[in-house]
């Protein structure tokens, strides 16, 4: 049976780790049929145009080398790097995590928020959400600005919890986006101190990754 | 635990029969967590927002008296009858298969097109879709103008491919969402005819009230 | 000759008073021509949706049974419930005074502020904005507040006074509407004190009700 | 009293005189209070932006010059010439008969068509409707490409119902504008054929800006 | 050889010799090919729309009796007076400063801040950002407030540095457009100062039309 | 003196030809302060995203090295590879002639038609007018579909006159821009035929490049 893909594209072994963890929690029955790729070759985070623009070629290097054996692709990074580019190279359903993440909020509201890492981030997250056809979705982006690595500890729990907070109250947001795969384990937490949708961009894009897999006619 | 509650919000048993085979069929573990509700006071089927107001009192007031017992709703009509009356009454995530439908079309493309059981329905779904504020994605919506009891018959099959045909090449859609709770079963079978992703909306809305029934925080 | 039915789709005998004498203060050689309806099952105001979702099953049953006797339907309430349902059922013109609002203002400027009853009920307007192809033009809404029954009083002006205040000088608004029936009594003070031309949804909705009364060609 | 000065801003008698007696006949009631102009200096015609932007110039001059006099003021050509100017020099209501019949058709629909004298009008029709902030609204405008002293004839009504039902039938207008001063005389005529509402210019801005007269705070 | 005609649309000398230092400044193997012209009958100043009407005429005169010696024609006003209507008189390209400006100001970046020499401009401008149909790209617009004969000086330019500044950090804007042609000399010094690129648009207007003079096939 | 970086983003030695003999033509003043570029490692064409991203890291990495010598960056390929990941690598202006030639457009006309080499490049090509801000001005784009090396021969220009035409009358377009750097020789004829201004990238990147390389603060 061909395997459900999931590609972090960068070169950080534990970024891959903790979304190995999200999927295999989620998902666990499917676990099997999941196979996880961390691009060596990568900037060890995605946090420029650069960055993302380098991943992509190898996303798409990844993608080409791994088609005969994939079921479907994933690309577990919220900038969505080599979607397109991917798109061309395989018959395979390819879903990145951002545009799913965007589109699995709109199931809950029409205002939606977005908590980023960093500010430097939110010109070309907003380019992306233009691109995908879904900038007039988002009412707000603001930035924890912490460092990738800090994007799951206590530090980054109270900051998310505040910004958060900040989409819902002053830009009016109805649901919420978590603009990074390293911050899958806060989703619940933020959800409940918040009281809006939580939407995780790692769980959004494997459940549209796994239906495809499963239910798709392969076209 | 608390149930899923899924309500067809028309009067038809053979509308909900069907609802309940694709859902079990789709998520078999969650098969004893999901409640099916026909709402028997409701029009036989709803093709005209007049049908639509009144499924949408008598939603509302289902959900009125099964929030004690559900963890989630899920309306399985494409026009979402009562689905902001419902938040309204429910602490619990309430989920209609027409909003999710065009958010999980969202994750493939930003050019959807919308098959649409009777043409007489087509301005009803545009008020939707610039309700949820996704209209700007539909680029085309075409009905097959057939009974809403023949949407799922052979008849029904090559008129679904004529017209999703017709929205990829006349309307450069590149993902189409089935418009009717009823185009379930065809689902494949069109996506392997035209090329391109079929959205079912009960598949869609499902995947996104499991989740939340599963998963969230409970808001 | 056949009459204006002029409905207020809630069960408030008093607010269906205050439309009467608005609507004959401003078009008395039209007074015996206006037939005023109350709809005693409906909620005492529309504060929700699912008011708004029981009111327009009501008032869709009255414009069937009223249909023969009618030349044109204007439902008096900001929400419009029951405007499309209505459509469906008669051939004479129906008039919601939240989309003829909306468009009376149009008239004066493409910055139009609407003063609310009560902040739950700004999410609902919008939706409705936006359904009517209207959203663009609406650069804020402000609420007061208060209850259904204080919307015509002295605390009332007050806040009205206040928020259609705010609505000119931090949203930029250059046309401001009282977004419910119960304001009417309201409009000229409020123009004069703030300075912009201020629209009453009732005397909106008649004018257009009445001209098409008229003036249609009954199509 | 104050008067409401209506402005042909073009220097043709004939129109005008067509203008009073859609005015009069609409609201006889008022027709004492209202006064008529014929911009003797400005073009025959306003058939391209030259026309507009000399009958601009003339239409502001006449309002500094009456505006002692007046308690509102109605330009009517459905280009709008002078409009913003005049607003600037008089703190009485200016409307313009194109903005206030795109508004008034607003409240029908949210699909407006509009049938134009000629071809080359288009483009400057769409400025206007673009910085009057309804854009969005207008799908479509067709030319019957007549010489404006046609526009009221018999060959004019065969061409509007033509254009008109290529409004509806192609471009799915729900609601029609005449676009220009001249069709007046059409408009229950094509209204009866064409089975939608139609709006007639003149009376759309008379209806607004009588009510304006003798309603209005004077703000 | 044909000229470019550079028509300052008002009738301050001082205005017009700026202008000219300007453009003599940026395309110097080119001053031999430009003509200046002042618009006698102008008003001094175009600051409110009244006067822009009436530029508009004088500047299409203009362009009628120049047509014969030109091969292109700048209009030297933000506002872009008359620019619709040269252009239906001659056949050689018209550029407007204003529509340039936003032009240019587009190859740098999609969130756009204007300075404006009177808040009472702002309205004009937008209805005219709108009509050129780049409404969306102007994400705020501030007023310096000062009379347009101080719109070079020092106190100037410490004003248009606050301004400027205010659209970058308030409005997030990423490129400034000087929205006067006498701000000319500012604005390498407001470049610097700001950190942004910053549009003069009598240079970007050159600019244009020069190109157009030298290379257009003379449609 | 600073130098103006004219970047080849493909491995194509005769476009880079091509490139230089347009630039050199149009600014021959400018000649000895150009410097042209071809990226030997980079796809012979850019048809594709995968393309568009491998020439987006080759290009940042020229721009990396060669930022200390140059005083503004012009990337030659209408899909601009590489364009913000180098904004944000330099201080020095960077141009790309897709977003340029927009831009250019946007001061001829507010409806704007693409001719593109391949109906493969549309949906690219909408992303990126999407991400700059501008897809509103693009009413068409229709495909010469014919090889990259095709695009400046005889067949092409005959090809491209039919391509421009249609966008002209079947989409309304009032200014076209020929969406490939290869182009450029064609810019003239095409614009005599058709009777549109007609914009060459190329050309339109270079004159904003140049004028950042002479006039600009170097922010």
């Amino acid at each position: 049976m061909k395997k459900l893909h999931i590609i972090n594209p960068n070169s950080s072994q534990p970024v891959t780790d903790t979304i190995r963890a999200t999927a295999v929690g989620l998902l666990p029955d499917l676990a099997d049929r999941m196979v996880f790729a961390t691009l060596a070759d990568a900037p060890a985070g995605i946090v420029n145009q650069g960055h993302s623009d380098r991943a992509a070629v190898l996303l798409a290097d990844h993608v080409r080398h791994a088609d005969a054996y994939a079921g479907a692709f994933l690309i577990a990074c919220f900038s969505d790097p080599g979607l397109y580019a991917a798109r061309e190279i395989t018959s395979s359903p390819v879903i990145g995590i951002g545009q799913a993440s965007l589109a699995a909020a709109a199931a809950f509201g029409s205002r939606v928020g977005v908590v980023a890492i960093s500010r430097h981030a939110i010109a070309r997250h907003f380019r992306h959400y233009a691109a995908v056809g879904l900038r007039s979705l988002v009412v707000g982006e603001r930035a924890i600005d912490l460092a990738v690595d800090q994007s799951g500890n206590d530090v980054a729990r109270a900051r998310v919890i505040e910004v958060a907070t900040a989409l819902r109250d002053r830009d009016g947001a109805e649901v919420i986006i978590l603009g990074c795969a390293g911050m899958s384990a806060l989703r619940a937490e933020i959800e409940s101190s918040v009281g809006l949708p939580v939407v995780d961009p790692v769980a959004a894009g494997l459940a549209v990754a796994a239906e495809r897999l499963t239910n798709a006619a392969h076209v």
